[in-house]
């Protein structure tokens, strides 16, 4: 019988699981400690009192650990959920469990029985009692759950049927029963789905990038590791966790760029990190330059007393030189002369670049060469991935490669550098990115903003992609920071360390260094073609960056992914929005920014007092905690009044007294 | 290595396929012959041209059937698309296959080459011969292809660089290219899909149901099958397609229920049909007062010979004397005492059914005697059931059984009445059921029917879930239609019969009986419990429901599930919808409906022209299919005026001269 072939036929529909990310297919992103919700619709015919959990289970090779468990309750319309936190990071299986309750149903029923003109309730008891000497049977395991069955089996026989119900009231008595209810027709969703759920630092970072090469900051000296402590402790000093390096490694001499892209290097040009490889070494040394693998090592250990990690640019380009290319020609493209392809996006050609052919005939050992080298890398205590261009290399690569990664080194970070089309970035997220680059960079305008950030935190991408905002990056000046003043730095700075709960700038950013190339979105005699002249020690404005920074740090409503809501306000140059948390209820901030970088602009902006947990009338605090000052407010409207050249933003903190 | 697990790494993502049910998880249902758009997020790395192609090919046991196919095209932001009509009904298995496409990128990159400074292009030349060369050798079985190919490789040779595009502009010549695409490294989405495809009548139909045994309209006399005829000649006269008869099977004696649902039966009264089982049979059986087998199959042929399908009521009810009582004790719930458990709904109990237990130990018997009681009456010539509460049975025991159907009679139709939440209804459409009752008895005030009506035809319910509007049934009076007269009737049969492709109306209705059981949204002196008294040949409002029902014959655009939009009208009280086709543009449809039974309301509507395909200022004329009127309109703004005593609604047809 075909029948037999499906040896159990669900009795309880479970459905639209959320949050999910394409209905499982992959895993959905969380953190270590946070507030999980999860639901599902989940019903079945008939009258039956249904009961249901959720279930995870940490994935670890030879992980001994059984399922954890907590109960699901009914919202609405057949939708139940719970909330949970996972403690540890991990990917997590995980599954729900329905079922018809035998005793639920027997209670529920036995409830309204007693509310019609029944007379004998002896074999409605009868049944009751049944279940109990069942339930009693299947808690064998726990003598003191049998006695207290057994107990109750006794009342039950002697009780009047008006009292029963009180029998069972107790939650610790209908606990016992839920234990040990009968599960062998319970059904189970019948895909599993996962969650990533990783450390703090994936979802609350705040990145710094500077080259290592320029590092003392002088336009004829190359720099090394050991002239890079100071520039981390910079860092430090500013508030940033995570100080990104561009590609370390030998940089190729074969049709090297000159300054500012230049076709034809002199002599003296450095090069671009980007090319990869030259005689001393591929992607596993390092540019003789900087230094070698040891003074790289050390400068990991120094970086980490100090609070900073080191984050590595993963940048598969390979420089003509590359040994690779002498070793492996068969992992590249050839022409039908035997040469091998140089990068182009006709009729643009790149000649400093072989690009490589993922599916070549030897991918296999291709895919594991470059996984290796992300281990090489771990092994020299790299945590942290910046990947370069993800989006030119197959996505099915990616895959295969974060998830191998993360089963030898769990929680190693991949930021996504994929400035492309929607449907890529979003992809690149799903497939296991840990974090990814954003629009932001262009987003200027206060409907595009809002528009953005509910895309963001509001939508599907939550559950797989994690924002990270730069207002630059050594390949981006945009237009609105070109030749503009310490204001517009400020404003761009401030949107994305409080829009989004990680953010990052490239060195230069906070001395507002803003000359173009003429008519491009790039720096003019940009640091990835030659050394950069620096005053290291310059002021700029860091100590707005380190304010902007501490304030993050100090206030768990910056620590929250997704908890944030704009405020409305009147005038379209007033950005204003208030974040929360929901593991401190004191953490409530409302801020306001002008966008407008030349003018003062005021606004009234109008809050929304239940959201903010605040009463009508109930006067309340708001105390500026970029600039110390705090006004009284009562009403849901208020008025602010920010001027670029002083106080272009103020991050309010409320509080009640 | 775990990488060979993987044989073949995916090239190019596909995903975000549409229209799917939960992911493909159940099939998406459409009509033969109706235009079906098919749609993916499809990309790769990179900067290849990508081509893609959707297969599609029926499922059906020994089918020597191949895959049939059609390109998808690129329509914004990697989302590709493509439209297909399935010429016959069936449940077909679906792929999307895309791929890097050599011959493509290499022309599309050429013809980039051209616009730069490039000077020698032989090698890009040799590139493209190999390309054709190998399209040649995959061209084999058509030497008709080779031939082509070989010429153009020839004149590929000897072009001049500049005329190369031009060789490849035909789109004879990009077809045969296409068809000898490299499909080595072509990525086929992960999970198969599946569509339903059905006869037409599954999603465009008129139903009527009526009592056999009141054929004859006597109070005193039961009917037979031999009097049922006139009623199907009825009900075919005013336009209806389908008579769903109440079951026809032995009416329980024990605990029979008397006239108005009450308690105890007097010794004539009949019974409620829906109490299925008694000593001369069960399922299989037919009610001795209603005939023999012989003449319902008799009227099953008749019925046919005039264009109705009879519909079969499939209700998995036991009356205490169903055979199964007696040969299969263990199908249904016992109590401690061993005697069989009646339904309840504490404390309501309703001694005259036995619930079956579709979880028993005995379950596989169980579910293929159900399985073979429908194959039986599909034996009979039955095609189409309408299933009595099926919310009460398990969900996985009526997808198993549809299924089995669906694999034995392919289109079998299931009515699904479930008037209960609305995930469960739903469900019940993902797995299988054809068409559904829906909440329209109750839906009143615009607004309702507006959010209602888009909620089936706009969103995800569109793809599972076949609206059929009722505005009674035997269970079902509404109060908006109680003590009511002709109006009341004419307004709600009008919106069933042009809000959904399917409605279906209980006899009594073109009578506009009206009078209910005090308090209660039910008839008094229900047919359910007493033969029914009626004159047949009264004329009611028979002429306003024939004409409905030849307007939806006559006109294409009430045929076409989804194609309805709401018009913008000044009242409340005027609710107004515009209906087209696909396959006929001729078919434009305006329909305003008064919804207030008792006053004349007056309204102007907005038309949306350019969805009419009406220019700005261009004259059109309405026509009135109901009443013959024609009007010239010019503007968007028009007026109604539509009078309850006259003329509650007008179906007004476009013509544009």
């Amino acid at each position: 019988m075909a029948i037999s072939e499906n040896p159990f036929a669900p009795t309880v529909v479970i459905s639209n699981i959320s949050p999910l990310v394409e209905g499982g297919r992959f895993a959905t992103k969380r953190i270590e400690g946070e507030l999980v919700r999860v639901e599902a619709d989940i019903f079945k015919d008939g009258h039956d009192e249904i009961r249901a959990k959720f279930l995870w289970k940490k994935i670890e090779k030879g992980s001994p650990l059984g399922w954890s468990e907590t109960p699901m309750s009914p919202v609405d319309n057949d939708r139940w959920a719970t909330e949970l936190r996972f403690e540890e990071p991990g990917l997590y299986e995980c599954k729900i469990l329905a079922w018809a309750d035998a005793f639920s149903t027997w209670i529920h029923d036995f409830e309204r029985r007693l509310t019609g003109d029944q007379e004998d309730f002896a074999t409605d008891i009868e049944e009751g009692r049944i279940i109990l000497e069942q339930s009693a049977e299947r808690a064998s395991s726990s003598r003191k759950d049998v006695k207290a069955i057994k107990e109750l089996e006794k009342e039950l026989s002697k009780a009047d049927p008006d009292d029963i119900p009180e029998l069972f009231e107790s939650s610790d008595t209908r606990d016992i029963l839920y234990r040990h209810a009968d599960l062998s027709q319970a059904t189970e969703n019948e895909e599993p789905f996962r969650f990533m759920v990783e450390e703090k630092l994936a979802a609350f970072s705040a990145w710094y990038e500077f080259f290592p090469r320029s590092a003392k900051g002088k336009e004829n000296e190359h720099s090394t590791f050991r002239d890079c402590l100071p520039r981390l402790e910079d860092a430090k000093k500013m508030g940033f966790d995570i100080v990104y390096f561009p590609p370390i490694h030998p940089i190729g001499h074969t049709a090297r760029k000159g300054k500012n892209n230049t076709l034809t290097a002199k002599k003296d040009d450095v090069g671009s990190p980007w090319a990869i490889g030259a005689k001393s070494g591929g992607h596993r040394s390092v540019e003789p330059l900087l230094g070698d693998l040891d003074d790289f090592e050390q400068l990991v250990i120094d970086a980490r007393d100090i609070g900073i990690e080191i984050a590595l640019d993963f940048a598969i380009n390979c420089s003509p030189d590359h040994p690779y290319v002498k070793d492996h020609p068969e992992w590249f493209f050839q022409r039908p002369d035997g040469t091998i392809k140089y990068a182009e996006n006709p009729p643009k050609k790149y000649q400093d670049i072989y690009p490589i052919n993922f599916h070549c005939e030897g991918w296999e050992e291709l895919w594991e060469e470059l996984l290796d080298v992300v281990l090489f890398w771990v092994g020299k205590g790299v945590r942290i991935f910046r990947v370069d261009n993800p989006h030119t290399k197959p996505v099915s690569f990616w895959e295969w490669l974060i998830a191998r990664v993360q089963e030898v080194a769990p929680g190693t970070m991949f930021l996504s550098e994929a400035f492309t089309r929607p449907r890529m970035m979003e992809m690149l997220g799903k497939i296991g990115f840990t974090q990814s680059y954003t629009y932001f960079t262009w987003r200027q305008t206060k409907e595009e903003i809002i528009e953005y950030v509910e895309e963001l935190t509001k939508g599907e991408m939550r559950n797989y992609y994690r924002a990270n905002f730069w207002p630059n990056t050594p390949d981006i000046l945009p237009y609105h920071l070109q030749n503009k003043g310490p204001a517009a730095f400020k404003i761009r700075a401030a949107l994305a360390a409080t829009l989004s709960t990680s953010w990052g700038m490239y060195s230069g950013y906070e001395f507002c260094e803003s000359e173009p190339l003429e008519g491009r979105e790039e720096y003019l005699d940009s640091e990835k073609f030659q050394l950069k002249e620096r005053d290291w020690n310059a002021t700029g404005i860091k100590p707005f960056i380190t304010r902007l920074n501490q304030v993050r740090q100090a206030e768990a409503a910056f620590q929250e992914y997704a908890n944030i809501e704009f405020i409305d306000s009147d005038s379209n140059q007033v950005l204003a929005y208030y974040r929360w948390s929901d593991s401190d209820p004191e953490s409530r901030i409302i801020v306001t920014v002008n966008l407008d970088a030349n003018y003062k602009q005021d606004s009234h902006i109008h809050l929304p007092l239940e959201k903010l947990g605040i009463e009508e009338g109930q006067e309340f605090q708001v105390t500026d905690l970029l600039y110390g000052e705090s006004y009284l407010w009562r009403d849901s409207t208020n008025f602010v009044s920010l001027d670029p050249r002083t106080k272009p933003v103020h991050i309010l903190k409320v509080t009640v007294s």
